[in-house]
C-alpha cells in the first residue's frame, strides 16, 4: 500500500513576513502560479496534493541560517531543492504538502576548481550546463559525469545518488567535503573540512572520527550549501561503443561479461544496458508504432529494433585514458564480447583536438526527457529503480519477471540496468499520459506490485519519488526495522522541531503514518 | 598541550560477576597479569595510564547485546577492538583507564566468499593471515590488501582508515555493508543489509536514506559485529618496481608525477614513498651506522643509501590486470618517469603460475615491526599521520620543515608519503626506545611539535594515538569546533550513558576535558 503522512497547515502570513525580512520580499514566493510553477510537472494528480506554501529563494549561508531560525520558531518545514529538476522522483515539490520549499538555484556560483588536483567546489545551485560551460570557456581540461537528464543541479543530484555513464558517474561518491547547515542553523563541513582553514577539504573525504558525508544524501538532517567533487582529468583518447545483443535471453551472458569487465576496471564506468523501447521513447512516439490495447507486442518490438539498429538489449560502453590503454582496453574488450556476439565490436575513437561529439566526454543534454510524450498527452514518468546484484542469471531472471508484468498489465518495458562493479541499478522509467485517469491508476498500482516483486527477491530501491518514499522506506525491515529507528533517533536529535525536508526518504518520526505505512 | 580526560573506577565485582553469567567466566579476564597483557606494547609509560578493568571476550552477537545491557545497566564502558593489534595507535589499550576491553577475537568466522562478485563477509576477529589462508587453502582467486603490519583484524583495520598499498588499499571504502550492535542493544545492517534477506548487502553501499556506513568508522557509536569487504579479482599479470629518487628534492616532481599517474588510474594504488631510515629501521639498527648524539647525519644517510642500494626517496609502485593493460602501463609509467629520473625503472612481471613472490598480491606480513627495534632497548612508536594534497612543492615544503625539526630535536627522520589521487597520507612512525626516558620525553614533545606545524599548514591528522585523540580532535575546529558539537550530540543520543569507547577519536561529550584542552 501506498502510504502517506499527514498534512500541515499552510504558512502563516506572520512567517512569510519573517521570511521577506530576511531575504527581501522578491525572494519569498507565494502567488497561486508561484506556487503552482513549482509542482512536480510529472505529478499523477496534477501537484496538489505536494504542492508548497511558499517558496524561499535564499543567497548566502547566512540567509539559510536565518530562514531556519525562524523556521524552527515557527514550526514551518522547509523542502531543500538545488534547482528543483529531480523528474521522476518528484521534482521541486515536497513530500508534505505546504512545507516551504527551499530553492538554492540562486547560490550558484563556481567557488573553486583546481585543475591539477582536479576537483571543484560549487554551490547547489549550480547546473550541469553552468559547470561544463565554465570548464569550457576558461579551457579547464577537466572532464564531469552528466546524468541522463541533465537539467538539474551537479550538487543536488549526487545527493540524491545520481548516476552517470563515465569513469565518474558515480556521483554520491565524488562528492568530497560538504558544507552544512544543520537544522539548529549550526555550520559544520564534513571531512578534512572540520579543520578551519584546512588545505585538503577537497582532497581527501573521511576527516577524523565518523564520517558524516553520507549523513547528508538523501537527507533531511541538513541543508548543504556548498559541495566539492572530484572532476576527471581529460584523457588523451576515448573510444566508444553501442553494443546490440539480438535475444533478450543475452542479459545473461552479456551481464556476466560487462560485469567482469566492469569489476576488472577495464570498463572504468557504470554501463547503460537497456531495452529497445528505452531507445524508442526518445526517437518516437508510441503512436508511431502501435495503438492498440495492452503492451506493446513483441513483434512490434522486432519493428522497433530494426528501424532503430538496436538488439534486445543496447549496452553503451567507453574507455578513457591514455592511448595506450585505450588501444589495449578496446582489445580486451573484443576478445570478450565477440566470439558470444558473433560479431565485431566498432568503436568511435576520440584523440584530443578531434570534435567533442565523438568523444566519450559527458555532455549535459536533455533529450532524454523526450521519454515523456511517449503515451501523448501531458506525459509523465517515475523511476521505479531497485538495487540488484551484478550477475547474468539474476538480472535475466528479474528481467523475464518484470517483463511478464508489465506485459499482463499493459504497460511498455522500459528498463535500463546500469551495470556496476558488483551491483546493478535497475532503473526503470513508468511513463505514462498523465490526462489518461485509467494509464495512471495502472501506473501507480504496478509500482506498487514491482516494489513488492523485488523485495521477494532481496532486491531494494535506492531511490524514489516522493508519492512512494514511506513505501520503499518499509522494505528496509531488518530486524524489525532497526534502520528506521536508527535514523528517527537522529532526526529528532538533530531535528527537534522537524524543519527539514519531512518525509524525505521515508523518515518522519514526527507523523503518524496513514494505514499500510508499518 | 596533551589533553587527557578524568579517568574512571574500575569495574565492580558485582559488574564482573554479571559479565561471567553472559559469557562464562573462562571469557572474562581480569587478573594483573591478564590486563597487563592487553597494554599497549609502545606505550610511553608501560601501559597503567591505559590499562583496563578487564577484558570481556564474548562470541556471538547476541553475548554482546547482553554485555551491552549489562555495562548500561552498571555504567561500565566497553573498549571493542578486532584483534587489538593497533600498533602505533594504542594496540588493545582503551583512552580511559578502567574501560573494559571487549576483545572480539573470538568472533572470526569467515562467513561468505563470493568468488564471482568478489567480496567477502567477515566477523572482526578475523585477521589478514586468516583471511589469506582461507583464499590460499580454497584456490579462491581473489586478492587482498594488507597493511604494513598485518598482524590486526581485516575489519578493525578498515575501521581504523587504515592503509595497503594494492588496487584496493583505501581499505575503509572497500567496506560495504555493516552489522552493529548500537549502544543501546539493537542490531542495525547497514546499506542494503537494512533489507532483511537483502541479495544486495555486499554489492551496494549506499542503501536508502543517510549512509551510515562512515559512522562506525573510527567511531565510538557501536560494536561492528560483521563487516562486508570488497575483494580483489585475481590479475592474469602484475608488474611491481622500487624507484629511487636519489635526491631530497626529487620529492617535488616525483610527488608530481605520480600523483598524476595516480589520478589518471595508471598506477591503481596508493604509492609508498619513503625515506631512507624507513628502510634502515627495517633492516637494521641504528647502533650498525651511528652512535652520536642528534639525529642521524646526512652522511651517514647516504651511507645507508648506499648499502641498501636506496634513492633518498623509495618508492614502490605495482600495475595489475590484463596482460596488455600492464604492458600499457608500464610503457607509459616509464615514459613519465625516466626522462627525469635519468635511469631506467625496470619492472618484476609476474604471471598466472609463477611465485607469488614476484607478484604484486598483498601477502601479510609483520616485517615492518621490526622498525621498533631501530634505536635498541624495549622499542615502540607511535605515528604522525597528517593529510595533505598530493602536490609537489606542497610535500617537499612540508618534508623540509618536517626534516629540519627532525634534525633539531635529534630524531630520525622516519616518514612516508602515501600517495593517492588527490591526497597523500604522510605517515611518520616516531621511532624511540621505551626504557629512554629522555627520548620519550623528546618524542612526545616533537609529536605536539608536528601537530601545530601540520595545522599552521591546513593539515589534519587522519589518525593518532590514543594518548593525542583530543589534541588532534581540537584541530578541528572550523566554526568554533562545529564538529565536535555534531559528534558530541549524536554521541549522547545513541550512547546517553556513555558505555562504548568513550574518549575514541577525541568524542568525549561526558567527561570534562583537563588542562589545555579546549
Amino acid at each position: 500500500m501506498q502510504t502517506t503522512i499527514d498534512e500541515i497547515a499552510p504558512v502563516s502570513d506572520g512567517a512569510l513576513e519573517r521570511f521577506r525580512g530576511v531575504i527581501g520580499a522578491q525572494w519569498v514566493l507565494s502567488s497561486v502560479d508561484d506556487r503552482r510553477s513549482y509542482h512536480d510537472p510529472y505529478a499523477f494528480d496534477g501537484g496538489p496534493e505536494h504542492e508548497a506554501s511558499a517558496i524561499l529563494a535564499p543567497q548566502s549561508v547566512e540567509e539559510i541560517q536565518a530562514i531556519i531560525r525562524i523556521a524552527n520558531e515557527e514550526k514551518t518545514p522547509l523542502w531543500p531543492v538545488g534547482r528543483g529538476k529531480n523528474l521522476g522522483y518528484g521534482a521541486a515539490a515536497p513530500v508534505l504538502r505546504n512545507s516551504l520549499i527551499l530553492d538554492l538555484s540562486r547560490m550558484n556560483r563556481i567557488l573553486e576548481v583546481d585543475e591539477k588536483s582536479a576537483h571543484c567546489l560549487l554551490e547547489p545551485g549550480v547546473g550541469f550546463f553552468d559547470l561544463y560551460d565554465h570548464l569550457q570557456a576558461n579551457n579547464i581540461p577537466l572532464w564531469m559525469s552528466v546524468p541522463g537528464n541533465s537539467w538539474g543541479s551537479v550538487i543536488g543530484n549526487a545527493l540524491d545518488r545520481g548516476i552517470g555513464y563515465t569513469p565518474y558517474g558515480d556521483h554520491c561518491d565524488m562528492l568530497c567535503g560538504l558544507e552544512v547547515v544543520l537544522p539548529d542553523g549550526d555550520v559544520i563541513r564534513t571531512g578534512m573540512g572540520a579543520m578551519d582553514n584546512a588545505s585538503t577539504w577537497q582532497h581527501y573525504r573521511h576527516g577524523y572520527g565518523p564520517g558524516w558525508e553520507q549523513m547528508f544524501v538523501q537527507s533531511s538532517l541538513g541543508v548543504v550549501t556548498k559541495g566539492g567533487l572530484w572532476l576527471q582529468p581529460e584523457p588523451e583518447m576515448t573510444a566508444k561503443t553501442e553494443i546490440r545483443f539480438p535475444k533478450f535471453e543475452d542479459a545473461e551472458w552479456a551481464v556476466d561479461v560487462l560485469a567482469d569487465l566492469r569489476r576488472r576496471d577495464i570498463i572504468q564506468h557504470n554501463i547503460v544496458f537497456g531495452s529497445p523501447i528505452r531507445a524508442a521513447t526518445v526517437l518516437s512516439q508510441r503512436a508511431d508504432w502501435y495503438e492498440g490495447e495492452g503492451a506493446i507486442p513483441d513483434a512490434v518490438c522486432e519493428e522497433i529494433m530494426a528501424k532503430f539498429n538496436l538488439g534486445w538489449w543496447t549496452g553503451k560502453i567507453n574507455v578513457q585514458g591514455h592511448a595506450e590503454i585505450v588501444e589495449a582496453s578496446m582489445k580486451i574488450i573484443r576478445a570478450a564480447i565477440e566470439p558470444r556476439l558473433g560479431k565485431e565490436v566498432d568503436f568511435e575513437v576520440w584523440r584530443k583536438g578531434d570534435p567533442i561529439s565523438k568523444s566519450a566526454r559527458g555532455v549535459p543534454t536533455t533529450i532524454g526527457l523526450q521519454a515523456v510524450n511517449w503515451y501523448g498527452g501531458r506525459g509523465g514518468h517515475i523511476g521505479f529503480a531497485p538495487v540488484m546484484p551484478s550477475k547474468g542469471a539474476e538480472a535475466l531472471a528479474f528481467a523475464r519477471k518484470m517483463k511478464a508484468i508489465y506485459d499482463e498489465v499493459g504497460q511498455d518495458y522500459y528498463t535500463t540496468f546500469t551495470i556496476g562493479r558488483r551491483h546493478i541499478n535497475n532503473v526503470n522509467l513508468l511513463l505514462y499520459d498523465r490526462d489518461d485517469v485509467e494509464m495512471v491508476a495502472r501506473v501507480k498500482s504496478l509500482f506498487t506490485r514491482l516494489v513488492d516483486v523485488a523485495r521477494a527477491e532481496g532486491y531494494a530501491e535506492y531511490r524514489g519519488h516522493i508519492d512512494f518514499m514511506d513505501m520503499i522506506a518499509d522494505t528496509y525491515d531488518f530486524n524489525d526495522h532497526a534502520l528506521r529507528r536508527l535514523n528517527d533517533k537522529v532526526k529528532k536529535t538533530l531535528d527537534p522541531n522537524n524543519i527539514i525536508a519531512p518525509g524525505r526518504n521515508g523518515i518522519s518520526p514526527y507523523h503518524p503514518r496513514k494505514e499500510g505505512a508499518e
